[in-house]
């Protein structure tokens, strides 16, 4: 386990305009003035799970041992759903119990789930609708101060999962999905050259073709520059994930893809 | 009055994307490289007095004593408005003079309002559109940098103010108003349970009812998955107000509701 | 050449709803846990070099000595462009080799540029799409850990440029242009209230006039507030440059003005 740095990061569906993420960052000021906090998003689409889900691992790892990563995108504030303090080899995570973590339990050794049960960690409020303020902001602010997960409360094995589509060869094709589409309009799939190499072992064949959207693309691209701004190319992007994209243009608007477009390989 | 702390809060209709934010800060940090700032929101709706004043209000008592608040809706920039310091028994408020800290004045002890006249805490510039840059952000690092609120010019009582509105019972009717609508498209309004059971003490009726926007609610919910995709309901948010909902969906577009939209309750 | 402070601004077209940001920050803190990172603006139109630029231009000066500007607006990352490392007398620069500096080029002193060739400063990575996490951002975090410019690479004086456009005095008219449109809907121009004494001066005219977007302005107001909400005014802003506006209300929406808008002043 590691040692709490000062440093959180925030990662939310509340916006940057309301008063939310601002009251977040008071209540983990007020607890530790030294607190160093940084946005990971807040703009995730409202209630989406699996969005942040999936922003959360593009980026965790890049952070500095001992980061405490807070996720609250929480439809389920005030239920009976639990708030979870995760602790991995390197980070420590604050998030409701809905499987906004799930690619943490994947990736992460030595995952350690506790339930966050000590009411010390809460603040009193009159209503029940913004454990971001009341649960999640001071849990993440008490670590950074030292307090031990243990504190926190008791572990537990049955928190949530969400199902990540992972890519599938079926009948010599591999099925993929978009995974995300970003600002630029860029379409990143949950495919890697990994498992395009895989399908030419099994298949022997040399060449490749990616058909999504209605649009069929043969070869990878190395670079954005290499693409056109009317035809879909596709790339191994930096974060190891075939990506189909447009030159300077939005491939997502123009042919209409969404996270969740399926993808073929052959 | 309390020591300043280097924790400045910014709260703005700049908007993200130009340079305007970015000078405020580069501007205070070279005042006091020490500083921390923290944005609580730039998006307010540009002129918007009173939604900078409803968003300051609802987040600025969760930072810690000393913190410095500075407010740049600034629609009189450049005329004869003034700038204010005020100091309250736990915060700093840099801010001009057009009623947008009515809710400091409303709330806190202790309050000293004094007009900013010293010409040392003024950046020269050819133009007069920015005081944000050239008078509020230094005046407000140059506080992070231990100065003292008197030598930033006189205490004035003459202070501009604006209405916040209140709910009142009319033969047996509160009548109420939407005050915010947030990113979730959750209608904040500005009623609380102490006025629903003001109501209630008056009426000798236990049953209750919130009619808005064309529809009628007939109980308080406790939190927001208890609500239905359809049909708007109520409950007491963690701010302490009551708030109009749907469940992940937009109450605000689907029954188009707005700030100041009334409230009618039985 | 100044020390690198512990400060640094980022300015890029990633917006704020994806992971760009958040890695470059995440792998700038783990280089250095004392980095002090202010967003300049991340919602750059996407692949805009120049409006990069202008909103570079216009703060950048503002921080104090030593800070580290990285500036990521990067269509062909990936190819065969070269990083930059920028000193000047106050200042360093971090960004692709596509003119998105011609600002300081034009502006600072002692200006020294260097291409990135180190290895060391470079992240491993699988594909070639994001040098803002994996190049741009170690290279601004290890100067601010102390590394010496020469470390990064060989002085160049091939780097790109590219034109900003001047106003022009041409038979007795000035002819200008929109620069920017900001949130406001305000149009700054890149006429200075120098360059309109000079063609006063070459005229021999006192009275002047402005046409842009088809409406015509015969004086300079001071402030804001001195406008109305249909009719343009003019002033010269707290950049030093003419600004055409209406008051609480969007000129450029109104009458369509967009950056490249001509202006004619006479």
């Amino acid at each position: 386990m590691p040692s709490a740095t000062s440093i959180l990061t925030l990662l939310t569906d509340f916006g940057e305009r309301d008063h939310f993420v601002a009251s977040m960052k008071g209540v983990i000021l007020g607890i530790n003035h030294q607190a160093r906090i940084i946005d990971v998003s807040h703009h995730v689409t409202p209630h989406s799970i699996d969005e942040a889900a999936f922003l959360l691992n593009a980026c965790y790892h890049y952070f500095p041992d001992g980061t405490v990563h807070v996720v609250v995108v929480d439809p389920g504030v005030g239920s009976s759903r639990r708030g979870l303090l995760v602790t991995t080899s390197r980070f420590f995570f604050i998030a409701p119990d809905n499987g906004v973590l799930t690619p943490v339990f994947e990736n992460e050794r030595s995952v350690e789930v506790r339930q966050i049960e000590n009411r010390q960690f809460r603040l009193d409020s009159e209503g029940a609708t913004f454990d971001g303020r009341d649960l999640f902001a001071p849990s993440a602010a008490w670590l950074t101060r030292g307090q031990t997960p243990g504190a926190y409360g008791r572990l537990i094995s049955d928190y949530e999962t969400r199902p990540i589509p992972k890519p599938e060869v079926r009948e010599g094709i591999l099925h993929g999905r978009v995974a995300h589409v970003d600002r630029f309009g860029n379409a990143t799939t949950n495919v890697t050259l990994a498992d395009v190499h895989s399908l030419q072992a099994v298949t022997k064949r040399t060449s490749i073709s990616f058909a999504i959207g209605g649009v069929t693309i043969n070869a990878l691209k190395t670079h954005y520059e290499q693409g056109s701004k009317e035809q879909p190319e596709a790339l191994i992007n930096s974060n190891g994930y075939l990506e189909v994209f447009l030159k300077e243009a939005s491939v997502a608007e123009t042919f209409n893809l969404k996270a969740g477009e399926t993808l073929e390989i052959q």
